[in-house]
């Protein structure tokens, strides 16, 4: 939890999407094997074409919730989405990254109360 | 910036550690280099031991941080610290995500209003 005293964040907006690949006959499947790599690829050079620079773009491993990836979250807010093609990343990238909104079709996860 | 309706964090804290690896011979050198995916097992070997189920510790690429790596850093607070033996690592997991505290002398950023 956030302190009072910590240091302001170092990146306004910090994304990890989940490129962890599993050998394809493995039931589980993965992130990668559904297209995660490139839709990465996409925003980071989507990103770099608006220079948007106060946002980091990252490949993490496993995020532990391969049944709904390709999964990525967003930090500090810890929003999660699941996104399988490129208009679900600009939509991502227009709405949440840049003017801070959410994209509430691609949330994996029940806003507050609900 | 997080919102009213937000939905709750998913993971109580969330880890990335950088084990990103350069070839041997890039001037840059990188976290995994030096050490990082070792220090990530210890950390995840210690917190399955002790059951803390609601931090999820991940492996990340590169953090571009490099001149300060190993670096990881823990949302949704976004403390950043550079760790290099298993002490640091078991004080980082006593210390911030056990108790929720910080470890201010392995801490990256300055603290806010210093």
């Amino acid at each position: 939890m956030t302190q009072a005293d910590d240091p302001p964040l170092h990146f306004r907006l910090h994304v990890f999407i989940c490129t962890n690949r599993r050998p394809d006959d493995n039931p589980r499947g993965s992130c990668a094997q559904r297209g995660s790599e490139d839709l990465r690829e996409h925003l980071k050079d989507a990103q770099k074409r608006m220079g948007l620079k106060d946002v980091r773009i990252n490949s993490a491993g496993c995020l532990d919730r391969c049944g709904l990836g390709p999964v990525m979250v967003i930090y500090p807010e810890g929003v999660w989405y699941s996104f399988t093609t490129v208009a679900d990343i600009d939509e991502i990238l227009d709405t949440h990254l840049v003017k801070g909104g959410r994209v509430h079709r691609l949330m994996v996860d029940r806003p507050a109360g609900s």
